[in-house]
């Protein structure tokens, strides 16, 4: 097993993304250099971010196309030259759309050797449930009895910050696309509502079941949603400004109306963040999670498909929002 | 003197304001009862937000027409059953335009007896440098070194903005309509820039004096000055939303362009304000504010037009950004 499939970006899409703009090819297999590791990839991370990074300097560099596609994920460590990481070791890292990677071992994070399944580190352990601790509890700072509200809410990040919000007595409401998803946000992750975007006025819906305003809006979607929230934000509301998945997959640049004025004559905070910004406090989020998790007061929902080829269609789906739960890629199977 | 000039809002307007939104007549001259007092008006402060409060229900009441046009002002108390307020008292509170009205005893401001000019209890010491003060060091928290950006920088609160920030040791860039504006934020106030918004490029000028991103922006007029500044704002700036004058006298509803975006990926924080939220530290404002007064590193600028019957046209023009300095009403004269 020599050889290292890969997926390319062959360029930067100009209006949606399409399985054509990637290309599955066999490269070569990397040679780790001293201080390097060879990771082998067993499971790599579906996020809207991923079609992001191919919209012009974001907080990383821009995607051009040409190169491998970039993505985060969990792979097991097959050689080393690098001290403090061992052949076997599970770490976490950029691992890319492909079958090996080389990486510098100072830069990969370890994760525990015996926790399984290693899904959860891309889930609720993971950029997901990271995300989602990281923006609700240090960005929005929802205190209880306060209605959060989340779009997105059957996704990735969606369906921990309503689970969270729930685990602190705040009233959780959700928007999600479709009936089907609806009642999965309520029936199975617990929330105390969902509105249906596709079928049913967001304005209204949010004004008729938190009448009292919103507290904290968890913004995954921007737009129009975005829009119809901050018109029903309490007096000093946050919203906590995650990403704008409705932005990515077009070159149009949207934004929802109304701004500032209701910033000012309502006194909102509108604050945007990157999971990586608190990397520090990592350890308290996990614990925190875990423990939530421990308690049953968090589901772990994955959307997992199997095989690397799939990425492709993964990513393309998820902007089109067929995804429930954390959506990723299984490359290779857990080891023992 | 028993009777009472008032000038009415007619109805509300809906595109831009003219005089003939308003009406001069003599009304009565109203009779305070018990816990109240008459105050005669003296000065009266012109401000973006009285047309803002005609644009449906914003932080106060919507102002919808056939009543007497509200605003802040100073006044001194010629009749009082209130207990603790005296004949003679100088006091600030919603005076309205008119040259007498009656308040509660207790829900005033007592001004200083013996301070003059009275007009700095509307600009330095009163609504415009409160605003400034408040909105810069409290939502937006800059740093010795930072650069501070600020639009309307010739304005009410604008000039003060940039001379606080001047004082705290930061660059300090306004934005201004016109080159005799840009050359009196440079050469009076001391600004270490101004860019004239309506002859320069504003985001390609914002990009070349502050090259290294905009660490605070305090916006008073929103739309697409907002949207440059917001393209070239630092990681991790803030936008203090203190007022949105491109958009009070329309029934547009513009917004910037690539938003929630960039408030992601730069992990921006926009938050909004009303002066009177932090009326419970407006002693510390006020002390700051005189200290840096008395150091010679702020100057008051105020633009003050004579007679009750220049409202109208004054809060026309100041929508239209004909104003230097703070704008208001003298009715009558100061007390000895």
């Amino acid at each position: 097993m020599t050889t290292n499939r890969q997926i390319l970006l062959l360029e930067q899409p100009k209006g949606a993304l399409e399985e054509s703009h990637y290309e599955l090819r066999d490269g070569p297999l990397p040679e780790p250099g001293d201080g390097e590791i060879l990771v082998r990839t067993l499971l790599i991370s579906i996020d809207a971010a991923n079609r992001a990074w191919m919209q012009g300097a974001t907080y990383r560099k821009e995607m051009t196309g040409g190169s491998v596609m970039e993505g985060y994920g969990v792979g097991q460590v097959v050689e080393s030259k690098a001290e403090g990481v061992a052949v076997g070791d599970i770490v976490a890292c950029e691992v890319g759309w492909q079958d090996y990677s080389v990486h510098l071992g100072r830069r990969v994070v370890k994760l525990p050797h015996d926790y399984r399944p290693l899904s959860h580190f891309i889930s609720i352990l993971g950029i997901a449930g990271l995300t989602a601790w990281h923006g609700l509890m240090t960005v929005g700072r929802p205190e209880a009895g306060e209605t959060v509200l989340v779009s997105a809410a059957a996704g990735s990040v969606g369906q921990y910050v309503g689970q969270i919000a729930k685990a602190k007595d705040c009233t959780a409401i959700g928007i999600a696309g479709g009936p089907e998803k609806c009642a999965f946000v309520t029936d199975e992750l617990g929330f105390d509502a969902c509105i249906d975007y596709k079928g049913e006025h967001v304005r209204k819906r949010i004004a008729e079941l938190a009448p009292g305003g919103v507290n904290v809006y968890f913004d995954n979607v921007g737009a129009d949603i975005l829009e119809a929230a901050l018109f029903n934000m309490a007096e000093r509301g946050r919203v906590v400004c995650c990403g704008a998945i409705s932005q990515y997959d077009t070159t149009e640049m949207a934004s929802p109306r109304g701004l500032p004025g209701v910033i000012v004559f309502k006194r909102l905070r509108m604050e945007g963040f990157i999971v990586t910004d608190f990397y520090n406090d990592n350890d308290k989020a996990i614990a925190d999670l875990a423990a939530m998790h421990a308690a049953g007061q968090i589901k772990v929902v994955e959307d997992v498909l199997e095989g690397l080829e799939q990425a492709p269609r993964g990513l393309i789906g998820l902007l089109a929002g067929d995804n429930v739960g954390k959506r990723m890629i299984r490359v290779a199977p857990d080891p023992d």
